[in-house]
């Protein structure tokens, strides 16, 4: 899913993004709280129309971005306090407020309030988060006010421990959610000990129901994890790179502001299907990018995420014909991890 | 003509242009020229794989940038020396300079090297002006090396001098250009005097030869140079309107960053066919305009771009028809100005 943070995948037209294959979207829960509020974007329409997206979208709880990115004043088993980046105004966020901002939001999925420590937080602290996440997805369950309209999904906390991790997923599938998530991963624990935790939990989760791995990744993670029984991402990574001006490739991104691109007269990925490989050179893209134009994140950011949904509709493809094994370990884009490979 | 200065029409994708219903766009000499230059441009596959556009393609000669942006050093019979706006370096720019550049480029109409003085500038600096213009269309019309693939068009100068603009209207037509812009217009000289200018010149232009308003304008200035004879028009005025959060409607000119927009669920224009009408509320835009999300600047060019190409196709239609002189007088776009109205 590619993310459209506050109500718009940057830079890009709703069709733009159909054009890549993508089915579903997310936004962010806490960014349309914050503005322009979620009474806003409901009488707009709600996100579907806000957005100008037909297809299935998901909001997060906003759980994790009050834990990463914003000035918390306090937690404690209520929720949480903090204070908007947008007018420092003090907020108190707990799990029915953010199920009835996701109500008022109107995406297809919602997920459950969590607590998001570090991941590799000591286990006292993972044992209270998980304790939390728990309690706090129980209240979202009820405060839930249109379960025909939006699936409500289970977020499965216990940082590293896998023991905690099984013990947060028995707990929630008590709870009968329409699908589980694995929350607080792929944030700095490192590729190893992502694995660890999805050898020893994915399994644990309903097969008959999506599971899904939060905030993830490199294209290495994605195959990875759906080796280990893993449906459905999200990850800011191939719009963020884009309006970088990295650009992948199966061989490993490029840096298309690298000057030697600027009479590189080749797509950026040679037989890529998307209208920044079929319509521009590399040239006129590192042009695009050092006399800032928009085209330049605009193009980048598409062809990424055709990129990722290319490897992804090639992942299911080779799943359905039962090849999956020999495309984990022999398609370039299988390796392609945190370690950026320059390619060329 | 929308135009894409740097190369690209700020923020869209070709196909979003040729969506309006646009055919020919503009690119600008004195900006290509600076970076990423007319070699790496022409290496490139010149401007129509450039930009990624597959229509027509109308370059500038950079005379206008030149005498309007630049630190000018020197200007002579020769031709203007002055500073790059990029890296500081010394340019000298001659009407053959100017054409071998845009050959290079490749548009398929190209532009004369004028001299353009302020239009309200004395007598004899519009007499030089004309002087040095003739002359330099002369040198242009030899240099140019691409006459089966471009075509060159001559300017008319003259400020608002009409016998001056008739004389030079006489050379250049001697000169048997395929067809003619009248430049030095619209840079502050008021709309009547503008007409004033329109009234005495057009009608010595040859009718079976383009004629070309340059930089022009506001919906009142195209319906009425029209009215005097104009076939073809640029301006910045929609993209850039567009960026600012300005967007035309017949009424008027509403400003989207306005608060009373905020939980406005109307299109910004009611039946507008644009992706942006279509697809978006007037509330969802300002949101996006509040965030700094390029998607606000991107959706309000697109629909200005398409209100002015659905004014000048209605204005064809009403020649067609026989009843251009109702539509001047009656539609309620045939009087939008410089004095911006809001609508609502």
């Amino acid at each position: 899913m590619p993310v459209g943070t506050q109500g718009t995948i940057k830079g890009q037209l709703p069709d733009s993004i159909a054009a890549t294959g993508s089915q579903c979207i997310l936004a962010n829960t806490y960014h349309l709280m914050l503005r322009p509020g979620e009474e806003t974007v409901s009488q707009l329409g709600e996100l579907h129309r806000f957005m100008g997206w037909r297809g299935p979208i998901l909001t997060d709880s906003g759980g994790f971005q009050v834990f990463s990115l914003s000035d918390i004043n306090k937690i404690d088993d209520e929720g949480v306090t903090f204070k908007s980046q947008i007018d420092g105004s003090i907020i108190h966020l707990t799990p029915a407020r953010s199920i009835a901002v996701q109500n008022k939001l109107g995406a297809d999925i919602i997920m459950c309030f969590d607590e998001c420590p570090e991941s590799t937080a000591p286990r006292d602290v993972q044992e209270r988060a998980v304790e939390r996440t728990i309690r706090w997805a129980k209240i979202c369950r009820e405060a839930h006010s249109r379960p025909d309209a939006q699936s409500l999904f289970g977020i499965v906390q216990g940082g590293l421990h896998v023991d905690l991790r099984l013990a947060c997923a028995e707990k929630l599938i008590g709870l009968d959610f329409p699908g589980y998530a694995v929350g607080g991963l792929a944030v700095g624990e490192g590729f190893d000990n992502m694995l660890k935790v999805l050898d020893g939990v994915v399994g644990a989760l309903p097969a008959d129901k999506p599971r899904y791995l939060m905030g993830v990744g490199y294209p290495r993670d994605l195959v990875e994890a759906v080796a280990r029984g893993i449906d459905m991402f999200d990850c800011t990574l191939p719009t963020r790179n884009g309006r970088n001006a990295n650009a992948w490739t199966p061989g490993g991104q490029i840096r298309l502001k690298n000057a030697k691109f600027a009479r590189d007269d080749r797509p950026v990925e040679e037989g890529c299907d998307c209208v920044c490989c079929r319509q521009f050179t590399r040239g006129a893209i590192r042009h695009f990018f050092m006399a800032d134009e928009m085209l330049g994140p605009i193009l980048l950011s598409l062809h990424n995420v055709r990129f990722y949904q290319r490897l992804m509709s090639d992942v299911r493809a080779s799943i359905e014909a039962g090849r999956f094994e020999a495309f984990r370990t022999t398609d370039p884009r299988a390796v392609l991890g945190a370690g950026i490979r320059q390619a060329d």
